[in-house]
C-alpha cells in the first residue's frame, strides 16, 4: 500500500491512503495519522491495507493534489542516516581532503540527524547564507517498527514497514569546521526533505533484494538531469547491516527513519546525487570545481520510477529561497 | 509547576502534576500527556498551572509513587545534549589523548543524541557488554517550546519552558573508535535516563539566572557520594548559547530536549558527574586509572537539591543490569 500525511493544520496532519498510480486518496478514520499508524502496526497495517485494495480495485478515492501533502511523518522519533554507498565517501571525503575511515567497508557510518522538523515534498529550502555552500543528497530511506537492541541483519527486515525516499539537504562548507570539533554534523544538516508518499515493501516487488531497493534514483537540478544511479547495486551496506550497526546498543522507537546516504555509482555516465561529486569529479578532471552550489531561485527535483516508468514515491521538488520570503 | 509522567499502558504515558515536595499528584484530562501539553503550551500551561496551584494550597491529590513514573517525555522528538563545561571536556579528551578543540571557549559542542527511547528514572542500564566501559554523565537540561531558526542568546529564555536533569550514559571504550570515523557518537550512546519530574522555571527561583541552574547536582555511585559540582558558575556556554548555536541552522519542534553536558567544577573537593573525569585525576595524580566503568550491579543515583535541602527533580536511581535480566 502508499500512505502520505495531508495539512489539516495540526503538527502531524492527516494519514491518508493514496491510490497506487498517485492520483487519488482515502482517509480511514480509524488511524488519523502515520505515527499513530506506526505505533500499532499490526493492526492499523490490516485496516490501512484493506482500505487500500477497496481504493484500487474500484478506482474510488478523491483527487489528490500533491501540494497539499507534508512529510510522511512531519516530525519523527529519530532519522538516522548511513553512508553507505563507498564511491560516495570516497569523492566527498576526498574533496575535503580527508581520508575515508579505516573501517569503510567493515562497518557503516551513521550519524544521527534532527528529526523535529521534517519538510514536506514541496517545501522551500530556506537558506539563510548562500556562503555555507547548500547541497541536495538524494537518498532511500525506511521507516521502522521497535526493533530491539541487539537485532542482527539477517532478522532486520521484519522491523522494516515502509519505505520512501529522501533530500538529505547539507551545508557542505559548514562540514569541515564542524567535524574538527569531533563531535560530528549538527549545524551542518539543515532540516531533510522527503516523498509525498511511502510504500509498503510488497510495492517495491523484485526491486526489493537482499535489504536494497534496486532501482535508479533520478534528481534533476533546475529542471534538467543531474543523475540516476542505482540505489541498488552499489549500496555496500544493506538497511540490514546499518540497522544490526544501529541497534548495537539501543533499541529503535515506531517511526524511526534510517536513511541510505547518498546514493552513487562509479559508472559516471550515471550522473550524481549530490553537487559535492559532482564538484570533486570536475575537479580530478580538470583541477577545477565548476558546479557552484546552490542558490537562491535553484530547484531540485528527485523521483524514483518503477521498471514500468510510474513514479513510486512521487516528486520532491524543492526551491530554495532565502529564510524570510515565501518565495524568490 | 512540576509534571511527571505516569506509566498507564501506553509510549506516551499519564501527564500528572505532581506536588511541589513530589509527594502527591493530580492527573488533568483536558492535557492528557506531556507532549500534547507542550503542542500548544500556551493554553495546556494555563490548565495545568490553575491544577498545579489548587493542589498546593488545599495539599490535595492521590500519593505519587516515584516507581511508576517514566521519563517525563518517554520519547521526543529531539534530544541535543551540549558540552558546556570547559573542565570536562578538558579532562575527558586528555584522557582519550585528544585534544581540546580549537573553539573550545568560542563555539559550544553539541551532538544529536538518540531520542525513540528515553529512559524512567528507575529504568535499569542494560549493558549487553562491560567491555563498552559505561558511565554515567550527570546533566541539566531543559524542554524547548517550537524555537525558530535563527534565535539569538538574548531571545532564547523565551522559548525555555521546563527543566529537568538527566543521565546521559555513555560507552566510554566505543568512543574512540566512533569518533575517528569522523560522524561523531552513535553507539557509543546508547538511551538517556530522566529525572521523575520536570519544572517550570519559575520553581527554581534565583537558582535560575544568566540561562543556568546555580545550585549542585549530586551524584552518588552504589550509594556513596561520588561528586556535587555546581551546574551554573562554570556552564560555559548558558543554555541560551546552546539555543543560538543549535538554531543557527534550523528550527526546534516543542517538546526538543536541550542538555548541558556534564556538570563539571575544577575545584576538586566537588567531586565528578561522570567515571571517565575520576579515572582522569586518578591518572594525572598516579599514572593509573583506577576507578572502574561500571559493572552489572552497580547503581548510580543522581539528585538536585534547592537552597532549603529539598529535591526539586526527584532522584534518578539506575541500576546496571544485563541485557536479558530483571534484576541483577
Amino acid at each position: 500500500m502508499k500512505l502520505a500525511t495531508k495539512k489539516n493544520g495540526n503538527r502531524d496532519g492527516q494519514l491518508i491512503v493514496v491510490s497506487r498510480d498517485l492520483t487519488r486518496y482515502q482517509t480511514c478514520d480509524q488511524v488519523p495519522t502515520l505515527q499513530r499508524a506506526l505505533d500499532s502496526w499490526q493492526q492499523s497495517s490490516q485496516v490501512l491495507s484493506a482500505v487500500y485494495q477497496k481504493m484500487e480495485s474500484e478506482s474510488s478515492g478523491d483527487k489528490l493534489d500533491h501540494a497539499e501533502l507534508m512529510a510522511p511523518l512531519p516530525r519523527a522519533y529519530e532519522w538516522i542516516d548511513g553512508s553507505a554507498f563507498i564511491n560516495h565517501i570516497v569523492l566527498v571525503r576526498k574533496a575535503r581532503n580527508a581520508e575515508p575511515p579505516e573501517t569503510l567497508r567493515t562497518e557503516p557510518l551513521v550519524y544521527q540527524g534532527g528529526s523535529g522538523v521534517l519538510l514536506g515534498p514541496n517545501d522551500d529550502i530556506k537558506l539563510a547564507d548562500e556562503s555555507w555552500g547548500c547541497d541536495f543528497e538524494s537518498e532511500v530511506c525506511v521507516i521502522m517498527d521497535d526493533t530491539p537492541q541487539g537485532t542482527k541483519a539477517s532478522q532486520a527486515q521484519d522491523y522494516i514497514r515502509l519505505v520512501m525516499i529522501a533530500n538529505d539537504v547539507s551545508l557542505r562548507n559548514l562540514i569541515p569546521a564542524e567535524l574538527k570539533k569531533g563531535f560530528g554534523f549538527f549545524n551542518s544538516k539543515p532540516a531533510t526533505a522527503f516523498s509525498p508518499v511511502c510504500v509498503s515493501l510488497d510495492e517495491l516487488g523484485d526491486s526489493w533484494k537482499d535489504n536494497r531497493l534496486h532501482l535508479p534514483l533520478v534528481t534533476k537540478l533546475n529542471n534538467e538531469k543531474f543523475g540516476n544511479p542505482d540505489a541498488g547495486s552499489e549500496m555496500h551496506f544493506s538497511f540490514a547491516d546499518l540497522i544490526e550497526h544501529i541497534c548495537k546498543t539501543r533499541s529503535l522507537t515506531a517511526g524511526t527513519i534510517i536513511g541510505s546516504g547518498t546514493i552513487s555509482n562509479e559508472d559516471r555516465s550515471r550522473g550524481s546525487s549530490c553537487l559535492m561529486e559532482k564538484r570533486m569529479i570536475e575537479k580530478i578532471d580538470t583541477g577545477e570545481m565548476k558546479t557552484p552550489f546552490l542558490h537562491h531561485g535553484d530547484s531540485v527535483e528527485i523521483e524514483m520510477f518503477d521498471n514500468a516508468g510510474k513514479s513510486i514515491f512521487g516528486a520532491i521538488k524543492q526551491q530554495v529561497t532565502p529564510m524570510n520570503a515565501d518565495r524568490v
